[in-house]
């Protein structure tokens, strides 16, 4: 049966607010968040011991992103440091689910949560199950 | 007191997918679904006969965006034609929300669907009224 | 020999700025103008009879970015109708290069001019010729 | 008279190439260049000693770009760590120039080539001097 992670599973990376990322608002552009969880999501493969690139070309699995939600809870500013929580929410044999927690590295204030959820698919798209060095490390038991 | 406004309400406008917005997976990277309502949101001020350019610069009222959410059905590829429908989902004195359907143009098939909640404020990010010749427009009563 | 393409060959596509190109100078961040002349190149293929993606897709050919310059006159803002214009500036059996003239629509102000190089390549990026039917519109003499 | 800047005068600085920065070749878009450009730049300034936001909103002064070039010579891909230099090529009363060399970290390899030209502005976009405490670290003379 497919154990749900801790939540103490979680890995911290550190942006740097880029002036792209701005908007004529004068804060970070409600998008990039998005692409801050992604960059969050790369640091957890890391911290667990593989890239997420070599899952697609060499293990020939993708984590197509389902779905995506952010609330925002105070902007972000250029040139800020932004630290991206990335936790393990669950895992099955089909889907993988992260939440997101992002905040001012100085203050500590948050500014926004997020969840994405990922069916696990081959390279056309299809279901398909992770390799058992790779599912050990979403907590997912080995496959018999 | 606030009244929905029917689902009938929407307004479909057309986007043609950049290579700018591709990803090395072959498909628009999930984050540009995103623009892709904001698109949808200009389209859908235009089309009630104001630019949202023209709320901020002139009235002084921002819509920030306070929630995003995206489900995604089927991926979106290079030079689609895609029609983003905005939807006016609610509207109450303090905050918006738009729904979104995205089809690729020439065969109707679903490609995501979403919802943004945005809160209403001044230049200084307070929360404030829309001018009542904003307010008719998201179907909400005249100020006394 | 290769033929240069009359300066009177140009396609013009007119793009409306999102406020995802504007940053927080309240104007477009400047590397969205490399976006907009890709939008310009792709409007040029199809007025051309054909679409950038099959030639990559069903042809094997791919215009690599090699060089791209952008000179800024004056900033395009949010919702601005903005008209990219694309020239073909010289094709080569190697090497493709346009010019681009982007403009404010209402008033005609020239924004920006700018060049791209494209190096031809198969899918290995390897340099590579352009089947007869692409030839032809490039101005390139057909093979023997 | 302005004294050019020594081209011992660089800052490095390191990116890790995003996914949503790559695109449909299975490459990073070449646009985004122009964004590590900025962020090489940012890293420059810290490096001086001070942060550009805070030349923009506490002097009041901006450095609009006037031009951008970047010539690619080998794709960067998914996951690379990028090191970008940043190298003040010239710096006059009205006018800053950078160069910038972006290679592939733990080759060395050399992927691209860039500057950029920069108008000094104040808010209102007019041409603007630098105030004293900047201007010694762009090389510039002190102002009588």
């Amino acid at each position: 049966m497919p154990k749900k992670s801790s939540e103490l599973d979680f890995v911290d990376t550190t942006v740097n607010v880029r002036y792209a990322e701005t908007d004529r608002m004068g804060v970070v552009y409600h998008a990039n968040y998005l692409v801050w969880f992604e960059v969050g999501r790369n640091a957890w493969c890391r911290a667990k011991g593989f890239r997420y690139g070599e899952m697609e070309s060499r293990d020939g699995r993708l984590l197509i992103v389902a779905e995506a939600r952010c609330r925002y809870k105070s902007p972000a500013l250029f040139e800020d440091d932004v630290v991206v929580r990335t936790i393990l929410a669950k895992a099955t044999d089909r889907v993988i689910r992260y939440r997101y927690e992002i905040r001012r590295k100085n203050t500590g204030l948050l500014l926004a949560t997020g969840e994405t959820a990922h069916v696990i698919t081959d390279r056309d798209f299809r279901p398909a199950r992770l390799p058992d060095h790779y599912r050990r490390l979403f907590f997912l038991p080995a496959e018999k």
